[in-house]
Parts: structure tokens; sequence; C-alpha cells
């Protein structure tokens, strides 16, 4: 592994140890792998905090959702590994822990917070997804211990973890006793999903925990434990957890090297075949048994090496922005699952179990761009992940009496709504629109027909469908989009939303369109999907002529586009007077009904539309909205600072995009703020991204624009911003420098 | 006790047993003395069905919301007596079930469902509230047994149940097993508050049980079980469970007369004194020891024939309706705690679990003019019980970040909110103005001055100090109440609901109205109280300020007082399309998001209005409101036909009036629906008071004059109409003919 090369714009440094940032920590710690992912736990937890605490979430106000307060939280989420939580509907399971190396000297349990530590440095390096760890254990009994751990999750074994753990007898001498296990000990917001649990010693060799999950998912992880000398390992079985433990005399001088490897199966695995979990994680095991650390490392390293050469932005004159974008490329990278289209990415990026594991809108609309233009493969998964849950969105048109297909806000992973407030559930319709605004984007992006007549054009009539009958009739004769939650949602009950009529006008014209090419030009398709569909003529001509007659609320007198036809006739409130301390979220200081029926927003809008469809709108009419709209904008979303950046880097307004762009730069890095206690905000890593690239860069979406446009916008102080786009098959480096002259080389391979 | 003298015009009567029908029976046949409540559960229960299942409960919407389907359900319930659901929040309590009384003959258990029954009857007697039942058991051993039970809760001795079994062998021989006892396993809604259960054998003659709640509540049972000749009464623990038993050899032609009497006492009692609940209650059972059951009976029949000579209507010509009347009188008798301030009257009138015991506006606007006209007294308590949670109110505005007090939708005992939906706590605002209408009511019917100066006044300021807060101010220099749910329930977000509106006015000018009263009358009491209450001139101009210029939204060419300022921007729908079965409500065919955007209506809203404010509206206003909103009003709110019929009889539309009258006669009286399966719609047994009284007879409330008027709009089949009303001070009976000429004559003691 990668040691001692902690270099400080690829490398997130926590130099001092602080209980109360320690689930803030954990993280932005978060490893992952493609397919598990787990939060930057302590291996040794923390002596006096138990984690699995059983308690009751009750479903709150989405931004004020309080999770129970721990000292330390061990995360390990495997995507598709759901259950029911009695209260708060299908959520991502924490899974048993794995990671657990607890360490005693004569008789004092190692802990952070308790033990005296010299020298503490923890590191997560982006360039491997290695998290490390060193410091000086100053012992009770006068020994001083210098401990090095580091770990990751394989990207080459998807099934494994790799832990090293280095103790080196600095002075004096003792008794190190050593626990190392599986702990099926673990709730997940408070409850038990394990049904079935076993405790397995395998050969006296190897220990295995095997979980039966409430939805009936069978888990297995299996661990060997190495030390090339000295150590002699018992397995002991406690309650639903197994460990090696063992005991040794050590002296001054003495260092010793122990590896942990962990096999995470489950029987929901892409390439599970015949082969029982257990016996697929014991496969794993016993093939990393026989082979050098080293050679697993390189070949883990060598795949992170290809996303980062394919991913990273470059900028120069501005190391703290350099390592705050890293950071949340990084996450891009660690939470997708680039090879399986049955799971996309949850709101919390699997760090956490804010969210429940569920996916919104973010994904689309937030996160998705990133992997279009980096990872198409991975962006297509992810547009497939809709189209998989297409069933599950046709009967949630149907639970409510719609036609065709309606997208859940929360998603679960069979395309449910688990959302448990209905204002949000049952409002936020624009979640259908903004998946098929995300299947031409990434049609636009990639010219991947093969996907829009195999998958994409289905899910476009069907959401089409939809829309016809989520619109009513008004007495003008026009359509009307009523009772509706734009994204901004701290406005739940509406006429109109500009951004949610745009995105349905989107979502039926494109159909319209796509369906003309097909007709147009290749009839065998055409009538496949017509005779698949029983698509009707006159269906079109309806799509056509709602999409014409939705209108997009407009004053003229202010040439403002307004939020929603009746956004004027909300309150005026004082901002000031209320939100008396802006540190905190603005809906912290108000009540709901005051707040829903006043004119404060929580996020991009208006803005947001904008930043979509910008040619539709004059330079004066997006200067007019953001003056208008950001004053009276809380940000209380970390969806609105990036967007608000982005707009304000496209009007000139450098300051305030700066200053939104650190905002959005520290959504997690932050330790003001909750941050990433309970996950990464990773629909801001991905907004960070478009910001860069469509704000500061400048460059023009497939949406808008048929070949790759830069535009640049530089903030003065960067020195040059350097990154890679792939567009429509081919892969491009983009270098922009301080004066903005740039240039766009195509990269072969 | 009465007996067999069921007088159809003063009894219910069931007389085939059916198990699909129980559990309403069980809510039609409560039995209450104004102190405790009881379902008409079967001493026996159902052999295959447990009355303590643990299970969680979902706060669903509201007129949806499901309980779990038992055969049957024991219920006891002390108002005042509360507990903490995990998920529901505060509910009343289900207390220990001490009706028990089990019979086995030759080893058979009795059971109405399984056994071989003949002769079934069971009735209630509204004159006494005694519920009856008889019946041969054919028993599998081939013996015939006559069983009789009578039992009521004694409205002398408070404290007290009295039942009475008679057992009569009409052929054959055998063995008689009983038990009788005190059952502590019960839950609430699925959940368990008892927290210490104590089963008590006192002295080997009396038996007791005892609990703590989960709000530390100490409550008390203890039964005594008296049988002239034969039983020999053993005292047996079980879990929760305390018991006598039986067993006795029988012979043809024997007759047993078994009497189970039980004291019920809290720690609430208002007289509790320093006496424990165990020892009052053992004082009461010492007591009737010594006494006759006739005696015993007499006293508490006594008071009950009080009431209904204070309260009958008498309606010859119509026995069907004249029953229903007298039901619904009967349980607004029943439910009422007359002298206990600090409880109200639930909305399932402590008939069931249904509305977890709580309190909402159905109090004051539907059932309190029955008490207000019939036993001012109670109307006091009532009120005062506001009082009481004024506190609470004040507690509740600051919550949410106003001045004064706000009541709280779904209140609890102390007055905090407790609905756990945010759509009706936060928006259904016209509950407080609700309150202060009721107050005025109260105060123009009986002249209470004393009560208005320590107690009245204060709410009324304190109200009128939130409204100050609530409204906001308009661009046109108007002040607008934003965000608003307004009585319909079906649409949750309005702006300027015209009743809500008219209340706030009503409370504003009405507080501002007997300030000027008390500062130019009665200058000590104006001093005390403006110093109590720190009450500045310029809060009683803003007062009026706010109220003159609150609107009644109007659309002129139709001559329509519309619902709200948007109520015609919500979209049209076809309710017959929709609605394919009108026996269900409407509410199970649409979705709720269609329902909140649409023009349909739960319940009365602006004939809610006009049936408080009549002389404000012209009567093709009313017409015009009648004639537009109740072909969208689906009635899915108990609360809705008896107003409809009051409106419809106002406009002469007599059939309409008739159609509405009997829909609400029959809300509880039903078995073609759920009926009062999970209680009483106690509001809407206010409201039939009401539609006979001010639409029938046409007597003008106290609120609208200041004497006493009649103007009797009589159903045509109805040949005589006779009832009593106390009006400030005095009582009178009214009589109206077929041919609508009335007497008004008052009553002497």
């Amino acid at each position: 592994m990668r040691q001692n090369d902690m270099n400080s714009l690829w490398c997130l440094i926590e130099d001092n140890y602080n209980v109360r940032n320690n689930r803030k920590y954990e993280g932005m710690f978060a490893q992952g792998n493609g397919y598990v992912s787990t939060r930057g736990v302590f291996e040794e937890g923390a002596s006096d905090n138990s984690k699995d605490e059983e308690y009751m979430n009750k479903a709150g106000f989405v931004t004020v959702q309080g999770a129970k307060e721990t000292k330390f939280k061990c995360g390990t989420y495997v995507p598709g590994i759901t259950g029911n939580h009695p209260h708060l509907n299908e959520e991502i399971i924490n899974l048993p822990w794995f990671l657990e190396f607890k360490v005693w000297f004569d008789n004092e349990c190692l802990d952070m917070e308790k033990c005296s530590i010299d020298d503490y440095k923890r590191w997560l390096d982006f360039r491997d997804g290695t998290l490390n760890r060193e410091f000086t254990w100053n012992t009770l009994s006068g020994a001083q211990v210098k401990m090095e751990y580091r770990r990751f999750l394989d990207r080459n074994i998807k099934n494994l973890s790799s832990q090293e753990i280095n103790i080196k007898i600095v002075k004096g001498s003792g008794e190190v006793y050593i626990e190392a296990g599986i702990d099926g000990n673990v709730k997940t917001n408070g409850y038990n999903h394990f049904r079935d649990l076993k405790c397995l010693n395998i050969e006296n060799r190897y220990i295995g925990l095997e979980v039966v999950t409430d939805n009936q998912n069978k888990i297995c992880e299996a661990s060997y434990i190495k030390c090339d000398k000295g150590f002699e390992w018992n397995i002991e079985k406690r309650e639903n957890h197994i460990l090696y433990t063992s005991r040794k005399a050590v002296e001054e001088g003495n260092k010793f090297v122990i590896r942990k490897y962990t096999a995470i199966t489950t029987d929901r695995d892409l390439e599970v075949g015949n082969v029982s979990p257990l016996d697929r994680a014991l496969n794993v095991i016993y093939k990393v048994e026989k082979e050098s650390a080293e050679n697993i490392y390189e070949r883990h390293a060598k795949i992170w090496e290809e996303r980062w050469e394919d991913s990273d932005i470059l900028i120069e004159g501005d190391d703290k922005s350099q390592l705050a974008v890293r950071f949340s490329i990084y996450h891009l990278i660690r939470s997708c699952i680039e090879d399986d289209p049955r799971v996309a990415i949850c709101a919390k990026g699997y760090a956490g179990e804010g969210y429940y594991g569920r996916y919104f809108w973010d994904t689309e609309i937030y996160m998705l761009p990133f992997y279009i233009y980096t990872n198409p493969k991975a962006a297509r998964n992810l547009i497939k992940f809709r189209y998989n849950t297409l069933e599950g969105a046709k009967e949630n048109a149907k639970r409510y009496g719609y036609k065709g297909a309606r997208y859940p806000w929360e998603s679960s992973i069979k395309g449910d709504e688990e959302c448990p407030l209905w204002q949000f559930a049952d409002n936020e319709v624009h979640i259908t629109a903004d998946i098929i605004f995300a299947l031409w984007h990434y049609y636009s992006a990639t010219n991947d027909y093969e996907f829009m007549v195999n998958y994409g054009v289905e899910m476009m009539v069907e959401s089409s469908r939809y829309w016809v009958t989520r619109v009513d009739k008004n007495k003008n004769g026009g359509y009307d989009l009523l009772g509706v939650m734009g994204p901004d949602e701290y406005t739940p009950f509406t006429k109109n939303s500009a951004y949610t009529n745009r995105m349905v006008k989107f979502n039926l014209n494109k159909t319209v369109e796509f369906i003309n090419v097909l007709s147009a030009m290749d009839r065998k398709n055409f009538n496949k999907i017509r005779n698949k569909l029983n698509l009707i003529d006159e269906e079109l001509e309806l799509f056509r002529e709602i999409s014409s007659k939705l209108t997009i609320p407009y004053n003229k007198e202010r040439k403002l586009v307004l939020q929603s036809e009746d956004f004027e006739s909300f309150a005026d409130i004082d901002l000031d007077e209320i939100w008396t301390d802006r540190n905190r979220y603005f809906v912290q200081f108000i009540s709901q009904d005051k707040m829903y029926r006043s004119k404060c927003i929580k996020q991009a809008d208006v803005l947001a539309l904008m930043m979509l469809f910008p040619q539709e709108f004059t330079n004066e009419e997006i200067k007019n909205a953001y003056e208008y709209y950001e004053p009276i904008t809380t940000h209380d979303s970390s969806l609105s600072p990036a967007t608000h950046a982005t707009i304000a880097a496209w009007l000139g307004k450098e300051d305030e995009a700066v200053r939104f762009f650190n905002k959005a730069a520290n959504v997690d890095l932050s330790l003001e703020t909750d941050g990433a206690a309970e996950g990464i905000h990773i629909a801001n890593s991905g907004g960070l991204w478009q910001l860069i690239v469509h704000g500061f860069a400048g460059v023009k979406s497939s949406v808008l624009e048929d070949t790759l446009k830069v535009q640049p916008k530089l903030p003065k102080h960067w020195d040059k911003l350097q990154f890679s786009i792939t567009w429509k098959s081919k892969r491009y480096k983009i270098t922009i420098n301080k004066d903005r002259s740039y240039s766009i080389e195509e990269k072969l391979n």
C-alpha cells in the first residue's frame, strides 16, 4: 500500500482527534469499491458506545430529520440489500460490521477518546481509496506503542476488504490482547433487520457470519487473519458475534504486521450463479490467502488510477478548492455501482443512513452529468435503473389513479414510493420529467440509439401518458398542473410551477420527437414499439397539445419568470428578522405553517430551470430571476449553492460565484455543521462538478449543443483548470488558462 | 331494575345476533355515568378472540384511519386517564376490563357465536342507561338454560358498576362453572399502557386490580360478587387477571340471581382527597354490600329521569326518528363529564378508541349548543376546559412562533397538540375562533358575566393576540389568512377561507366589544384584567383594524360566497365518474393529491358559516351556496348532513332536509357502514339536536337573538315536536304542532 505519502492535494487529512467531529469524519472517510461502502469508523469503535441500540425513528420533516446522536456509527452498505423499517418504510440495511480490530495493552483498552494518544493522524487517499491512521499510544502501564492502520475495499476483487495493522513496541514491554471479528449486533436506524444469524468457525482457521435479512436476502461475511510471526489466534463465538482473539507478551522493539481479509457476499450479487454466499466468500478468502498483499493492492490501485484519468479536475492556484473538488469526485467514483443497473446512487452516497438509502431526483439532475461525461457506461446503468423500475412507476401511477408511469419521489430498489411524507410524495411530480430529461441528456451525449429503442422510448411514452392524466383542463381551454411542489420544497402546494411545467413540456415534446424520428427513419423499430405500447396517433397529438398549452408563469412588467402562477400571492416575510443565525438551517427558525405560506425558498427553483434551459431566457431574465429569488432563498438544501454559483458565474457575478462555490465545496467538509455525519451530500458533489464544467468552464450540455463548446468564466485566482470530457464516444482533454484562453484536445487511448 | 319493558320509542333493540355487527353494537350500546364509559361488550367476550393483541397502529389519513378489526373490543374509559402511544401521541387508555362474567355448562363455554342460542334479545334502555340481554342456551349436553343480564354504570355513586345475571335451568341438569373477574390484559390501539399491575385478593371476599399507567396515574378496580344461594366463590389469580370462580351442580327449575358490583377509582378523581384509589374503591364496595339492589338502582334511575326531563325531544308521527333522536340524546347525556372541567367530550364520545380520545372543534360547534340549552352547568364546564387548557394553547402558539393562544386541532387534556398530521394541525386554525364563538354563545345564552370576567376575557384576548401574529399584510394594505384549511378537510391549503375569516372577525370583534363594556361599566374588573393581561389600547385598535380588513371572498356576479379566495382556481372533477359506490366514502375512490387540488368538499363549509351567521346573508345567497356546494360535497364527514339538513329546512327544501336528517340519524345506527364500531359520532348527535331545534323548530341561537324565538319548518309527516330549552336561566317547554302552530311555556320547578 501507498505509505506516508500524504499529498495534500490528494488526501483528506485529520490531524487532531475530537470526538465531536467523529461521525462527520466517518462520513467523509467513507470508502467504497462499486460494490460495498463502509463508513470511516475506527477499527476499535468507542469503548463506551453501543452500536446496536434499539430505538424508533419517526419520519420527520426532511431537512430537520434527526438521527440518533451517537459517538460513532459503523456502516456497511451493499446497495440493493434493503429491509422494511416498521415506521420508515424500505431502507438500506446496515450489515454486520467486519472491520473490527480491538487492542488492549496490559488490560487497557485502546480508545481514541480515553487513552493518551500522540502524533495522531488519519487520512483518506483519494488516489487509491485507502484509509490510513497512525498514532503513538502511551499506555497506562508506561509503554509506548506505535499503531498504523491501512484499509481499502478492493476495486478488483469487489467482494474483498483488506486491512493491515502495524504494531510497534517503541518503549517498554507488556501483554497485547487483540479481538478482531465480525459483529452482527448492528441495527439500522434503531431497527434490527436480521432474522437469522449464524456465527461460523470454519476449520478453526476462518470465521464467518451468515445472515438472513427481513427481506430474505442472504449475506455472508468471512474473515481470515494473518500475522507473520508470533500471534496465535483463537476463535470465539459470542452473541451474534464471531471473533479471533490473541494474547501475547511483547517487548520493546517488537514489530508486528497483522492483516485481516474479509470477503462480503450476498445472494443478490450479479455473479452469484448457483454458489451460496458462504462458498463464494470462502473462495475469495482461499484465493487471497495465497496472494501477496502487494499484488492484491497493485491490481486494486490500477483501477482507481484509470478512474482518475477520466475524471480528475485539475485546479492550479487554489489548493483548497483543488482538494475539495477531488474529495467530491472521489465520492462520486466511490459510491457508483458502475456495472449494476438494479441500483442507483442513494441521496447520501451510501455513507450513512440519512434518507434511508433511497433514490431521488438527485441522481438524474445533479449527479448524472458527471457520469455521462466521464463514465458513460456507468451513466447508462443509472438510467437503466429507472427502466428497471418502470413497472414500479406504473404501479405507482395506478395506485394514484393515473395512467402510464409516475416515478416515486423516494424510490425503493423496485421503484415503489417510500417517502413517508405526503407533501413530497404526492406533489413533487417533477421527478418523472427529470428522469426523461436525464435520459435525453444521456442520449444526446452518447448517441446510444440502441438504449433509446430498447428502453428509453418506453419510459418516454409511459411518462407522457401519466402527464395526460395528471393535468387538469382549465376554463380557458388550457391545461394546468395544480397542487404541485417544484424543486423548492418550502412551497408545497402551487399552481403551474415554472420548473415543473417546463420539464413536463420537455418530456412530452421529446417523446413526440423521438417517435417521429423512429416513424420516419426506422419503421421496423417503430412498428415494434407501437405494438408493444399500443401507441396510437391520437396520443401523440394529445402529448403535443398538452405540451403547447402548459404555461410558464411570467410577470411581463418585471420580466420575471415566476416560480409558480400563485407565487406572488404568498406572504412577504423578513428573512433577517427570523433567521438570526445563518450558520443554522432557516427551517429551524420558522414554523412549517408560516414557511409554507411565505415567500421563502429552500433551494434553486427558477434558477434550476435556467441552468437546464439557459438558451430560452434572455440575460436580463436570468439576471432578474437571480436578483429576485436569491435574497429569499435560504439554501437549506445542499442542492442549492452549486446552481447559484453556476448562474452567478454566467452572469459575471464572480464574487458571488466564488462565495457559492465555497459553500458547495464545504457542504461535507465543514465541521461547523452536521456535514457528512449521516453520509455524503452526493448530489452536491455532482453539482460541484457541474458548476466547474458548466459554470466556470462554460461547457454547454449536450442537450443544448451538438458539439463540445467551452465558454470560460474562470475565477480570477485560478491559474489553470484542466479536465476530461467524453462526448459522443470520444474523450477530450480541456485546458483553460488564467487568461481564459483554452484548448480542447482529443485523448487517444 | 326496569324489567322487560322494551318500549320501542325508548329502547335500542338488537334481536338477532350477527358477529359482523358486534363491534357496531358495542359502540351503540355504550354506557356511561358522567365518570366512566364502557362499550356494550358481552360479559363473556368471544371465546376465540384476544382483547390484548399487541400491534402498531400508524397514523393514517383521518377519514380512512383503519383500526384493527377484531370480533369484539372491550372498552373502559375514564376521561382524563391518558397515556402516550409511541406513534399516535397521547391517547385515552382502555382500562382493565371489569365486566367479565363467563359461564360454562358441562364444560361447554358460553359464546354467542358458537353456541345454540334461541330467543336472543339485547336492548339498551335510554331512560335509565341499562343494558339488558336475554336468551335461551341449548347446551351441547341437552340442557336448556335461560340467561338474563342487566347492567348499568351508576349515576348516583359514580364509581360504581352494577351487574345482575339471572340463570334459570329450564330443562335438564348438569354442572355450571363461572369465572367473573377483572382482567388487566387489555391494550389500547395495540399498545400496553400499564406499567405496574397488582392483582389483589382482599380478605378472600373481594377482588381488586391496581394499575399504574405510563403517565403515572393510579387506577383501582375492585369487585364483589353476591349470590343469594348456592354458589361458593373461590378467588384465583392469573397473569394480570384476578377472578372469582365457582362450580355447582344444578337441576331443572333452579334459578339463581348473581350480582357483581365493581368500584372504579383513580387518583385523578375530583373527590380523591388523601384516600388511595384502593381504599376509595373498597369504601364503595363496603357500602353497596349492605344496600339492596333496588335502592341502588332507584337512586341511579332518578338522575337519568331528571336529565330526560330537561333534554328529551318528543316527536310524534315518526317513531323511527323519535328513537334515533333519543339515541343521540342518550349518548350526549352519557358521554358528558358534567362536573369535571378538566376534560371535555372526545370525538367518539368515549365509546371507542377512534380519534384516541382527543378533543376537536366538534365539542364547541356541534355538541355544545345541546348543553347550553339543556344543561348550562355542563356547558360551563366544557368551556372551562378550554380555559384550563389555555396554558397549553399559549405554549402551542409559542412553539409555532406566534403570540397569544392557539388552540390545538386535536387537544390533549393539557391543551397540547396531538394531531400527528401536519396539514390538519398546522392549517385548521379556525379551532381557536370556534372556541371563542362557543364562549360567546354560552355567555349570550346564560348571561354568565362572572365566567366571562374570570375566564372568558382572558381566552378572548389571548386568542386575538394570536390572530394578530397569524395574519399576513398584503400589498393592498389589507390582511390575509394564508395557508388555511377551513372546515372542508379536502382543501388543505387555501387563501382567505370564508368560514375561517368570518370566525376570526367574530373573535376579534367580540373581544373588543367585551373589553369596551368592561371599560365603560365595570372599571374594577377592567383594571384588574388590563393589568393581568398587560392589555394596551393599541392592541384593541389592532384587533379592530385586522377584523375590518379581513375579507369574506365573494363572487359578485354569481352572488356566491366563495369557500376561499382561490377556490375557483381548483380543478373541476366529475364526482359521478370517480365515486362509483356512494355507500362508501368518496375518499376511498380518489388519491389524496387529486382530491386536494380539486373542487370536491368533505363537509359543510360555507354552509357551516351560514348556519352560524344566517342573518348576514340573503336568502338568495344561502340558496346559491347550497345549490353550488352541495353537489360537490361528499359528506365524508359525519359533521356534514345535519348542517345541510338545517339549511335545506330553512330554504324550504323539505325533501332534502328530510333526506339529510335521515342520513344524520343513521350515522351510528346504520349497520351498512362501520357506524359506531370505533365509537359514537358524538358531534353528529349534537348536530342532530341542532338540526331539530335550530332547523325544524327554527329556534334562533342566543348569538343572533336576545329573546327566545321559534320559526317552525316541521317536516310534513311529523305530528308534533316538543322539547325544553333553558334560556337566560329560565326553562321553557316548546311545543310545535303539525300545522306549525306553536307554544313557548315557561317551566317552573
